[in-house]
């Protein structure tokens, strides 16, 4: 319908006669002439309506028309004049003036203004999102999504992957979250479920001879669910046969930074590599920000014979640390907003929070510098880097729980102090430990998952110290978030059996839930590896949002629900008998 | 792991150190030397151990390694000698002695031979899919489906279509066949359903500015299966806003052209054109295979006044005709085979089949001839064409169900016949009826979607003669099937509702089932189309298969059965209990 998009004209384009569509953004009336903005997803360019030059029907539409009403308009390009030059538009230089115009629609008024930067509540945002979209902010989301999907298909494609689609409607076999089931109609009292990831069947893809498979697949978890959370998310599917861990990792660096690039993002490669261990112990997270410092310092050492016994005694056991971290310029803070941080503090699991502010005058604030020595004043400092203006908060107990707590103050602090991070921070954080204790189900339980294949240097620690024991896993960090995960596959059947039932499934569940991984295993299976990207993370990372429901275009509420159609709703009961069901 | 594969390796490699890695084929000894084909994605290799050269490892291994082991072999290309060059094989001038192998996983035999062609039943095959898949045939479907999926995406991508997901837990909102729903838990008693297509969230993107959406969507229809359903399949899905039909139309020929360029495959634009009506009214059917003719005859006027009462009641009834095809070389075939065709015709409808086979020696055999008066047999022979070895076949009655007759047996024939039909056949089909009437409900029913355009030219006919109302519709016919489907939207609320209200939905019903698209139309909601290409059934015509199961990687059954994983199957009562449900 249009010759030009309202994104495109320059003041090279003078003098063009066009036609444009798009909605009516905003219109005002000057000196007798009628000034409008049309809006297409390319962007905005005045149009200006004048009796002597427009039509009559033109006109009588300029004086008529409302926002967000889609017209058609023709007309020639002309200069705005030196004084009328808008340099934020980048169609700024140039306005249409209109000849013939054409209403394609009429608009209600809508309930919030179509422009970027609003303060509407986004449960209104989400119930019209069709008009959400149309901001010019999440229109260039959008777009950003499908650049950066594209980019890395390309990348895998370039690369001799080859997309294959896995079903939908699959066998329930519970990965750690909440299957969605689906009933069968043609089966009734049975069903499908969703598939939490399409992992069991890339699996059997590899046993199939497809060497390389990619998939941008749709995966489910019913889960309740947390701000960034979302019942059915998109996740960049990727496994490798006939490969060793190196040639995963480095194949995953090539595609992700050709990726990246192909939207303008640079990822230097080799990416830096951290171990579990070295990660939880300097920043206390598996999926660390390595644009700023505030590392943890260890000063259990220090400690050992304080006078403040709480450090003292996490000095002396086995297993507990004295650590903490510095946050420059938090100890200008006021005692109160000090005081706070303890409660932030619980929120990773901390009883109490330790601290010490150091002053710009010089002096101290803190409720337990008194039991320290001067030494152990003189080491604290030195290791910490004291400067004036620092505040530095310890933990002390259980290590990994020390970490943890110090870790989410980190990330806490640099939030609350605005610490700047530029650029994008990318990085593997491997060998992930391969079980944890399970405490509700008095079990070990998959760190990643029950494929993983473990280091087979180790296999003799499942007798001994199966916590100690390591996994070839890789997690793909970015920005301090975990946007991608990985590892190598157990390819021998009865490693793997051997590996289900230490987890504490009998052979006869093993073989109930995925007897068909095991059989297939044992017909030739090879080596393989595998990975899976977090789309809509890595997106909402691109986009420089906090929320991925940002790159979503019709994301749910915490409780499920689409508020745009009103889904999840009630289905008839006849519907219900059909699949052998009734309710509760 | 590997240097090379085993499809690569040529004369020019000749003295090259490889490494390779695949599945033992097939194995031979032959004088005291061990032959063995090495599969992998890409071809087969065959490797040579060779006692004087072959470390004693790699000869053990040899001796031991059975069908379906994966293996790495480390060796020198060599020259096979001219009489030992298989011409069958892409890299037949070689071999690779080895000197070194591994053995990557042993495997039990395979219940069926991994090689093209087998006569296995096809339970079997998806019982072991991920053997199945190992098959160089089923290998190469994958990667057509991958590569022709890439094209397209690629096509859309390049002129600047925006890949927009949309959810799949998502509203019951029926089009026709059944929905499949998912309990939700965080509000029980309540339901999602998977979606049939997309068709109103893009509506939505559209009224949301999108302009240019696409989306290789997976669709869900819970419908009896017939030999080539599935109850999850997936469509490339389009649409446009700010568009005429013309519009959309050129660049879906565009796109469609370029894409299956990008496989080899030529589809000259502009497509051809061919209304509703004329596509049965001359081929008997709304998707017709117009590489070859035995076009429908139309001989209504001829047998006006016939002998025959069936011909001639036909001939003087409103509405009715007496149409034939002429079906070359059946004209030979024995009485008892002509005799079966009737069954066949019943099949699409026919009460009877009446026919006349014209014998090589210019006889004729048929059951009706003895009522056609010279004049008659002469028009007859005249329009249809007729020569020795010609069987012609008959329908008389209402138009519709007559093309349709003729249209089955054109069709059937053409199989029957193995008529040649090279290369492949594109066209449009437009125009579709916009009603057809619904017997058992007793009302109008779209014939394509109830949010399609109207041909606005005609909307007087809703009062007077609805059937004859034609609707803004194109079809994308493919060797003669339905390939995909497409038609611009209302995008008027008030018409919108109107035409549901037609179609015998109260104005209730309407705002409760599609509510949310009617509220959308309200707010400026530009002109829009768009299209769905089915791209299992692209694929299947590519691959030149008869079933879109050969291009899915793991089919159901008829009965909606996974064989490989079991699925559909039982869930615990607590995991219902969580969703509100039990079992009738």
């Amino acid at each position: 319908m249009h010759t030009r998009t309202c994104g495109e004209l320059r003041a090279e384009n003078v003098g063009e006669e066009v036609t444009l569509t798009g909605w009516v953004s905003r219109r005002r009336d000057h000196g007798g002439l009628i000034f409008c903005d049309l809006r297409d997803r390319e962007g905005i360019t005045q149009i200006n309506f004048d009796p002597e030059h427009s039509d009559g029907d033109a006109f009588k539409i300029a004086e008529t028309m409302r926002p967000e009403w889609p017209i058609l308009v023709h007309g020639v390009v002309r200069d705005r004049g030196h004084d009328a030059v808008n340099p934020k538009l980048a169609t700024g230089e140039i306005e249409v003036l209109v000849d013939h115009a054409q209403v394609l629609n009429r608009s209600k008024t809508p309930p919030f203004q179509i422009e970027d930067g609003i303060e509407t509540a986004e449960d209104t945002r989400l119930r019209y999102r069709y008009l959400d979209l149309r901001r010019p902010e999440m229109a260039a989301r959008l777009r950003l999504r499908s650049d950066f999907t594209f980019a890395i298909r390309s990348a895998l494609h370039d690369r001799a992957f080859t997309e294959v689609e896995t079903p939908a409607l699959f066998k329930s076999t519970p990965e750690g979250a909440r299957d969605f089931v689906v009933p069968s109609r043609l089966q009734p009292g049975n069903f499908y479920a969703l598939p939490q990831s399409p992992q069991l069947l890339k699996q059997l893809l590899m046993v199939g001879g497809v060497e390389r498979y990619y998939q941008v697949a749709k995966c489910f978890r019913d889960e309740d669910l947390r701000a960034d959370r979302q019942p059915e998310f998109t996740q960049v599917d990727i496994e490798m046969s006939f490969v060793e861990q190196d040639d995963v990792m480095s194949q995953l660096e090539d595609v992700l930074s050709d990726a990246f690039a192909r939207v303008g993002v640079e990822m230097p490669t080799p990416l830096r590599r951290i171990s579990y261990w070295d990660a939880m112990d300097t920043y206390g997270s598996d999926k660390p920000d390595t644009r700023y410092g505030m590392e943890l310092v260890d000063l259990t050492d220090v400690f050992a014979s304080s006078a403040f016994k709480v450090f003292a005694s996490a000095a002396n056991t086995q297993g507990h640390v004295v650590k903490a971290i510095n946050a420059k310029g938090a100890g200008t803070w006021p005692r109160a907003q000090i005081d706070k941080l303890a409660k932030v503090a619980a929120t990773f699991g901390a009883k109490g929070l330790a601290w010490i502010a150091f002053r710009e005058d010089g002096s101290m604030n803190s409720p337990i510098v008194k039991f320290f020595t001067d030494e152990e004043m003189d080491e604290l400092r030195r290791r910490c880097d004291v400067e004036p203006g620092d505040l530095v908060m310890f933990a002390a107990g259980p290590r990994r729980e020390s970490d943890e707590i110090l870790g989410g103050m980190r990330s806490h602090m640099a939030d609350a102090l605005n610490v700047p991070r530029e650029g994008h921070d990318f990085l593997w954080v491997v060998d992930f430990p391969l079980f944890h204790w399970d405490e509700d189900g008095q079990r070990y339980e998959a760190e990643h998952q029950p494929f993983t294949l473990p280091h087979l240097d180790e296999l003799h620690l499942l007798d001994e110290d199966p916590l100690k024991m390591g996994s070839c896993t890789y997690d793909f960090v970015m920005d301090g978030f975990e946007a991608g995960g990985g590892g190598m596959r157990i390819h021998d059947a009865e490693l793997q059996l051997k590996m289900l039932e230490f987890m504490g499934f009998t052979e006869e569940r093993a073989r109930a839930q995925f007897g068909f991984l095991m059989e297939a295993l044992e017909f030739g299976a090879p080596p393989m590896g595998g990975f899976a990207l977090g789309l809509d993370r890595v997106c909402m990372l691109l986009a420089g949002t906090d929320s991925i429901r940002d790159v979503m275009a019709f994301p749910k509420t915490s409780s499920g629900s689409d508020l745009m159609s009103a889904a999840p709703s009630k289905v008839s009961l006849a519907q219900l008998k059909e699949v052998g069901l009734r309710l509760e």
